[in-house]
């Protein structure tokens, strides 16, 4: 087999020089490019641009005028449409302003400060543990951290985190407070957690009360090949009796405009009525206007799907360029493994221990700014110093191209160094 | 002098009786209103509907897509505009999003869990005390009671807070870490901070290191008889060497539209630093298409002055009713104080002691809904319950001219109540 592992040291110190030419030929090119966040790209942005139109009325369906203050829960057409798109019971849901990441943050900190229906503030106790699926989405990781929780890393498998290992620190620990999970087309890796493992993760016994799933479907309806479903988690939860358990969040900053949108929570009657006592503590209300739009531009749950194929049909030759690359500069080298996400934002890769970093590092030397190493696991750490998150939405399919042979160059920079240092 | 109190008991019992005939006519007539918040009426809403049009572009002068992620501090004009009209350093400026109100709040809310500058957490003190001047905002007494502390009391003077009251505790008792106050056209007084007061806040000698001043100026633009002026905080904090201790706060929920005004926070670059930090984990940025269509829409700060007395001519015959009204039923009876507010929007009232609870439910029987009695004080408690704030901004003129007579007379039937059980 051609793994390069196995490659002589003459071979690998010739590849090594036709690399550095190569690199050399692109730090030359001068391309500047951040593939750091996941942002969309100007075309998919446009796709959205009748939300910018002024609203057909400003008055809301049940009479509010959302110039003015009031309807602290969100205007009701819009927890409507929600309701519709994700199957959840419009009284169940809280439509906010534009970032459910703050939807997330605030529910946190008002679980140290305040506890949750009639649990300890979780500031009072020794230690708070969060349960983090690694891969995952860094600014996650940073609100956990924010509060000073311990955040315990759990592998992911391909349906979703590795439920044996959840299940056993939510069972064994009362510190375990919480997870934090991405259910469909995970950050960064595009999986769809398994009918099995939301069934497990709404039913596990955990040892605290108060154990909470932080459930953000962010990438809701965000198909790339085809469709895929995620079980319902809040009727499990329901099933089992531990409706109290979920707050399910989602926004539609990544179907229309990031800097836009509109985050929403849903969970049960009895957190929605806790979370709203102290949300009218906050603010008077949110911005209803916006929310207009949205539904205004929206419409119905059909209207979102057919936006998201739009969507979709501007992503998936860039996600193809990717995966393609990958295969043909990596496939059978043995220098890195990912796997062809099935929809979201991201393509994950994991090169061999000890090299993500010098891939990240050579790469912004010739130009290309990837998300940090170690920014998929809590503290910023990756164990193995391997898991690179690529974010292939925002540059043109041209700068992408680019972008994935420097990138795919760098894994192989890295290797190299890595084989020949450590025959030395 | 024909001070009500002095009346014979006969006089009383025909005056009750006469105000009971027209307090039947009030119920019969089927009122309904709602003055129990101050909300901007139709007529003003519509001067800013400028504000629903698509912006004349979303991309900002940095070169920012308003549309994408990005810019957490804001939008450099949205900051420039805010900037020249108060007076303030963009730099020192950070916009956010419709609720300045939910900055406060959340400020406070760090303040307790992380602590500011390297002090002590507040949550970890044994105890913590708010000042707050009253009658004042019942919002800001909402969210220092959310977090516990201990609200104490200062009264009102012509010229602000009882500054000797506020020195006084500041200087002597470590546990008082923070001041609410609304410096220009006070909530509910309409007060102004007198030049003297502003430089005595930002001046006094404070135990407590971390003492903040939480500086609302919420109707930092809402004249409505003559512009008054309001001292320079920030400027006198500086020369005193305490510009850590401002946090200043500005929105146009009441220029434009409470539902979607853009909130600001103005203070030090050491606050501003660390508030940044935390809300770069709260969130990954602000409506910034928000930002822009406010700058489009508000362009100067001689536009948003010239836009913000369109609005006065709008709220000054409605002030002047209740003035008016207040003079010709309650004038020389002895039965209520109030004072003429120099701008924004409320009208404070003193009945005699004991008589604002009643009062409030009279009118409420009749059919309008006032704040309710207690409101303007810590923990919605007047200890002398007389004060009562009228919001005379959202009725027509018709409405609220019928308003006012009912609530003068409820008034005097309280009182006359008073009188004769105080009698028995």
């Amino acid at each position: 087999m051609n793994e390069w592992k196995n490659y002589p040291m003459e071979r690998l110190g010739a590849l090594r020089e036709e690399c550095r030419r190569k690199y050399e030929g692109f730090k030359a090119s001068g391309l500047k490019l951040d593939m750091s966040r996941g942002k969309p790209s100007p075309d998919v942005l446009d796709l959205s641009n009748g939300l910018l139109e002024a609203p057909a009325s400003y008055i809301c369906e049940d009479g509010t005028d959302a110039r003015n203050y009031g309807t602290p829960t969100g205007i009701p057409e819009c927890r409507r449409l929600f309701g519709e798109l994700l199957g959840i019971d419009p009284d169940q849901i809280i439509v906010g302003n534009n970032a459910s990441l703050q939807i997330m943050h605030d529910i946190v900190g008002r679980l140290y400060f305040f506890g949750t229906l009639g649990g300890k503030p979780w500031k009072d106790l020794e230690k708070v543990k969060f349960i983090c699926p690694s891969p995952g989405y860094d600014r996650h990781f940073g609100v956990s951290g924010e509060y000073g929780a311990e955040m315990v890393t759990v592998p992911m498998t391909e349906d979703g985190p590795d439920m044996d290992a959840v299940e056993a620190l939510a069972a064994e620990d009362e510190a375990v407070k919480g997870i934090w999970c991405v259910p469909l087309y995970s950050n960064p890796q595009g999986i769809v957690y398994s009918a099995e493992t939301v069934e497990r993760m709404a039913g596990m016994k955990t040892k605290a009360k108060d154990f909470r799933v932080f459930w953000d479907n962010a990438y809701g309806v965000h198909h790339i090949y085809e469709e895929n479903c995620l079980a319902d988690i809040m009727e499990a939860a329901r099933r089992h009796g531990n409706e109290d358990r979920i707050y399910y969040f989602f926004s539609t900053s990544k179907i229309t405009f990031p800097g836009g949108g509109i985050g929403m929570l849903a969970a049960s009657p009895a957190n929605i009525a806790e979370q709203q006592a102290h949300i009218d503590v906050q603010t008077i209300g949110y911005e209803k206007i916006a929310q207009l739009r949205a539904v205004n531009f929206l419409k119905s749950p059909e209207n979102i799907k057919a936006h998201m194929w739009k969507v979709a049909d501007i992503l998936r030759p860039k996600f193809d360029i990717v995966i393609d690359t990958l295969e043909r500069e990596l496939g059978g080298t043995g220098l890195a493994t990912w796997q062809r996400p099935k929809g979201g934002y991201f393509v994950s890769v994991d090169t061999l221990d000890g090299c993500a970093k010098a891939v990240v590092a050579k790469a912004a030397e010739a130009g290309t700014v990837l998300t940090d190493a170690g920014a998929t696991f809590p503290y910023g750490k990756d164990p193995r110093d391997s898991n690179i998150r690529i974010a292939p939405t925002f540059p043109s399919e041209g700068e992408l191209q680019q972008a994935m042979d420097l990138f795919c160059l760098c894994v192989k920079m890295a290797s190299i160094d890595k084989f020949m240092d450590g025959r030395r």
